[in-house]
């Protein structure tokens, strides 16, 4: 990826020594007075503010200046709280009187149409000439909860204050809203920036900010679009770096959802499959809905995770805890077997008729002693097979769920090990209350909560194998595809031949005389022969393509043959020749690869086995380029016909090996030529028995256009 | 199945006219108090109470009798709060006493292990003798909300009172009374039936009455396992056939699951795979969670779906409605196509910038007028082609939820297309007390409401194929497995030709001259000639198959090679003889149809193609017999390889007439012979080319030992 990715250094925006309220208004509701209020009577901010207005000499006490130019210093941050018609001219001024950040609340720009977009981009020159940079426009401001800042004009500002580990970084105000809300769940948020329409800061930059901030352990994204894939990839990396887990709600993952979002933000969705693939690949969790990103993020907040936990089931009602372990075992998660030190200690306090064999049902009987439920929920906790207690509480049971949680809350203060409750009634109640006070967030359901352990421990087992030196290619054009020309099957194999990838024999006919000496030349027992024609994309649907031909007349019939079917079709001049191989002699496994680029991410690497597999299961996995002998590897072994190769039901195996390597030769191909290369597919690469290698018995590669002449 | 199903009537159970509280009390706490509490102070029965105390005179104001054979009359329901040593013996009496049903509250019988089975077969016992039937024991009781009748130790039952139309049938309380709680969302239980151990009346009989009951539409229970298949699936079709939905939450899906419910009930858990094939077919809506069944069941419980549900979307953030979007598309629902007028309307209420042709952004700044958001709300409702309502509402918002709520619970009084408020954030408020209040039960996640959808739409697809007349095979065993024959090749497929399944002409040959002359009759380019030997069935483990014979001489050294190899594995003395079949003419695709019988639900088919499609992916489908034509090529078709049979990628379709139609021949013939067969296989089952029919090229036929030689 291009080592020249810069990101702003964003303290003095997230934490401003002096700002300047522009558009302040003494005005009761509005954007201008709210957001003074905000300033000033609900933040704890300790620098300088200035207020701007011309038609005011003081508000609140203040003095009030007339323009931005008379202000006495450059602001650390800007804010305009001003009418659309005037925000270009605010922000020149801005700009020209130095200021660093500029926060614009106000709408009706880009969302609006092309004429919106205009004006974007007159802002963009700005941020250009000046050096400023901008925060919005459309947007609700910047919550920096941690540091007791409100640069925002919402009254919810004043509420939503629960400080805490988590960052949030979102376009769009409404879902992050939502988010902050958890806060009645016991989510804290330290920081949100929401960048609206982005013209300039954009959420790459607010990742790799919080990924460096001391307060943010978690960081929480969601994205209608992502604007500029290489330095979205490269924050991502960064905070993988730091050991901060980030995750992503993607809106757009079906035609409805790019459509309404368009409609919205005018934001590019992409490939909902890449998106996702290259999500997991940078170690981005990736969830569906707020409620299931409160979940995640608030688990990954208590902890870092080994990727090998193992779960104890702790309640007091026996079918909760067999649905509990349902959902333990459906996730395939694993339930921890209890050390012989812990059942004696559980068996010694619990009474004979309870089941504590990990699920421990301590019975509704036992929680009304707090003392017992003590010391069997320590017990639990403290087993040396157990990393993870879940708690699931059915039922809102007064006093009985106020012991429970109140003996929670004490017992986690003593053990490492996470106690997680699942709160599964509707019914809120005094046990929820002291959970949520107790900093244990309950989740709400069994099925929401075995998600969240799933991603936790997930992420704990990618970071286990984080690559340090690993750098995406970054090969991504941003811009609208260009033209492109695809070479014959004989160049396109010649290509890769020279990059190590084995090729069959292959001898290009002009005529069935040259096709019956190239048959003798080959000298195998039988022999494929295919038109080759940089105009025919698919040789089998005109007739170009004849299989298993064994004799001299047979090779010269075969000639004639292809050149009426494929004349049938086109022009005979396109028809350059027929390409003569060597039949691959029988077992071989087919496996497709593709690496395309994406205009997102760049170059993307697809794997998957021929036939139905691909067609019908859509069985492929896909892995950023460039391909490393591992991630080459993983991508064979994480599709499910992985185990045809393997050897399936007792038969011999093909050459993995081999297919590894030639993954790991073609990616750098591509990443040596990644300017011109647009697409290559081998399909199919044949697999071989172990230890016989692999052969592409095709091979399409489509150039940008005007590079396919240049020397490889 | 067994029309000799009988139901028993539940309405002097669920109303009874009089009850009889055995083991009354007055000392504060005990079970006696607080169930003759729930009986007098909160419940409004106006029957008959007698109570049962050999130590007390009177109990709050009333008589008390010392036994229960000093009762004057018989009671309908008998409620038993005595010791579990007690048990016993109240049951005789009661049953003497010509009781109708006896609730049993009292724990220590079959969950404790083999002591108490031999306790709960006595009470069986008593069951048979006296006719009294018994509900529990390990019960929390009957909660009779709807007939304000709590017939319950519960200090919950004052409380867990919101009448309504849905009735809950567990086995275990907790889970139930976790459902209970949802009336704090809204939804309101009319009758809550929990029979714990179940030695008498289980919850096919809660559901069949629940079935007939006036006061209940939808059906919801909580199963650790089926008891008996064949009543179960006779109440879920009543249930069905008067168009009541049941929604069914099944512990017991995953190794952990089984394990741990069993050691909280010892209910057998049975097949996950079969158990929710069987739900499918039934109609009975599958959830995972105590959530998604309450989402699932107040859904249901708005209206009658016809499976063909368009859904309009209306919020006032448009990330969210986005994400709304996405997850309709993810789940494979369907946006309405708003008609000209609603658009016209809508256009002529909305500021310019707000987006609304489905998903409608009606945004914040309109929600605070109410007239505005009536009238688009209206419009948005009343569109000829939406079906349905979803309201997402991301973040409690004060006034403006509180609006939108109002504007809701107007509206919905005024239209009747159902609408769906999905209240996002974990902030309680206003608008969502509102929405509660007025009926409109809020769903707390978008992906939740996209799960409730579909399985709402689901069901009116369903119900609106269900057929009239069919019943389910219902040759379940409900005991261990009997011991077993299996036929060879030959003579499986003598079988299933007989039933009119086409099979290769074969001939079994018992010599290498034989096997030659076999050759010649058949006439057959090429013969397949394969071991026939009661003794194997994994024929080509042993080297007993031999394909693409094509000479005589070939046949004869075939014969000898298979003895030879199978002689390597067996004593010579298992080989029968060799069946020598003509090989089938390619193409042809081979398919698997395995028929089994299910311990719990009888005799179930099993079909999928070949190869990978069922070994890799589990691309299975499943119906009980009797199949018909209807649900035969439903379950051809449901199977994604059902692609490969019809066509693919402008390939020749194979015979899915013929295939049907022999599904429908093997089922009849399982059918006629359900008292025998415990397993058909046909492995494969060519399908030829449209029009050329199907071929049996195997068949393994499994019979009750001592049936192999009856007639067929």
């Amino acid at each position: 990826m291009n080592s020249s990715i810069v990101f702003p250094d964003l303290a003095r925006l997230v934490n401003p020594q002096s700002i300047a309220l522009v558009g302040a208004s003494d005005k009761a509701d509005s954007i201008g007075f709210r957001t003074f209020e905000n300033l000033t009577k609900y933040s704890q901010f300790q620098g300088r503010l200035d207020l701007v207005n011309p038609g005011r000499k003081e508000i609140g006490g203040r003095a009030c200046v007339p323009t931005i130019r008379d202000l006495e210093a450059a602001p650390d941050v800007a804010i305009l709280a001003v009418r659309a018609d005037r925000v270009l001219e605010s922000l020149r001024e801005c700009g020209e009187r130095g200021t660093r950040f500029t926060i614009v609340f106000t709408s009706g720009f880009g969302e609006t149409g092309a004429d919106g977009r205009a004006v974007e981009a007159e802002m963009r020159d700005i941020v250009q000439r000046t050096g400023m940079r901008i925060y919005g426009p459309n947007c609700p401001g910047l919550n920096n909860i941690n540091g007791g800042l409100g640069m925002s004009f919402s009254p919810a500002w004043r509420i939503d204050r629960k400080p805490g580990p988590i960052g949030v970084a979102t376009q769009g105000g409404g879902l992050g809203r939502s988010f902050m809300q958890a806060m009645d769940r016991g989510v804290g948020t330290g920081l949100w920036c929401s960048g609206g329409n982005e013209v300039d800061l954009e959420v790459s930059d607010y990742i790799h900010y919080m990924a460096d901030a001391p307060d943010i352990e978690v960081i929480v994204t969601v994205l209608e679009g992502v604007r500029n894939g290489p330095r979205f990839m490269a924050a991502a990396l960064h905070a993988a770096r730091r050991g901060k887990p980030i995750v992503a709600l993607k809106v757009g993952k079906s035609e409805y959802g790019v459509k309404a979002a368009q409609s919205h933000t005018a934001a590019i969705a992409g490939s909902a499959e890449i998106n996702s693939a290259v999500f997991r690949e940078l170690g981005i969790v990736e969830v569906d809905d707020i409620d299931e990103m409160i979940d995640a993020a608030s688990m990954l907040a208590r902890g870092k995770p080994t990727g090998r936990e193992k779960i104890a089931l702790y309640s007091f009602s026996g079918g909760t805890l067999a649905l509990a372990a349902d959902h333990v075992g459906i996730a395939k998660l694993e339930l921890a077997k209890f050390a012989p030190h812990t059942l004696d200690a559980l068996g010694a306090a619990l009474p004979s008729y309870a089941a504590f064999d990990n699920p421990v049902d301590v019975t509704a009987e036992v929680l009304v002693d707090s003392a017992l439920t003590d010391v069997t929920l320590k017990a639990t906790a403290e087993d040396p097979n157990t990393d993870l207690v879940v708690v699931p509480i059915p039922v809102e049971y007064g006093r009985t769920t106020e012991l429970l949680a109140q003996s929670m809350v004490k017992v986690q203060r003593e053990v490492a090990t996470p106690i997680v409750p699942v709160w599964m009634s509707d019914r809120s109640g005094a046990g929820q209350r002291i959970l949520i006070e107790g900093g244990l967030m309950p989740m709400r359901s069994l099925r929401g909560a075995a998600r969240a352990l799933t991603r936790y421990i997930g992420y704990g087992r990618w970071l286990s194998k984080l690559r340090a030196d690993w750098q995406p290619l970054g090969s991504a054009t941003q811009k609208e595809a260009p033209s492109t020309v695809t070479l014959t099957e004989a160049e396109g194999k010649a290509v890769v031949a020279r990059a190590g990838v084995p090729v069959p024999a292959g001898i290009v006919a002009s005529s069935a005389h040259e096709a019956a000496r190239a048959f003798e030349t080959l000298g195998a027992a039988q022999v494929a022969m295919k038109v080759v024609s940089a105009a025919i994309t698919h040789k089998t649907d005109v007739g170009g393509v004849r299989l298993g031909i064994a004799s001299v007349a047979e090779a010269r019939a075969a000639f004639e043959g292809i050149c009426a079917s494929v004349g049938a079709h086109h022009e005979p001049s396109v028809i350059e020749g027929v390409l003569v191989e060597p039949m691959l002699a029988k077992p071989f496994a087919e496996v497709v690869v593709g690496i395309h680029r994406d205009p997102v991410f760049g170059h993307v690497c697809t794997f998957g086995l021929g036939g139905v597999g691909i067609e019908l299961f859509k069985d492929v996995s896909r892995r950023l380029l460039p391909l490393t002998p591992q991630s080459a590897r993983e991508m064979v072994m994480e599709t499910r016909c992985y185990q045809l190769l393997a050897g399936h039901r007792g038969q011999a195996a093909f050459d993995v090996d081999a297919l590894v390597e030639v993954l790991v030769r073609l990616s750098d191909l591509v990443a040596r030529h990644a300017d011109r290369i647009e697409e290559l597919e081998i399909n199919p690469l044949a697999v071989r028995p172990q230890g016989q290698g692999v052969t592409a018995l095709d091979a399409v590669l489509t150039l940008q256009q005007g590079t396919e002449t240049l020397p490889w």
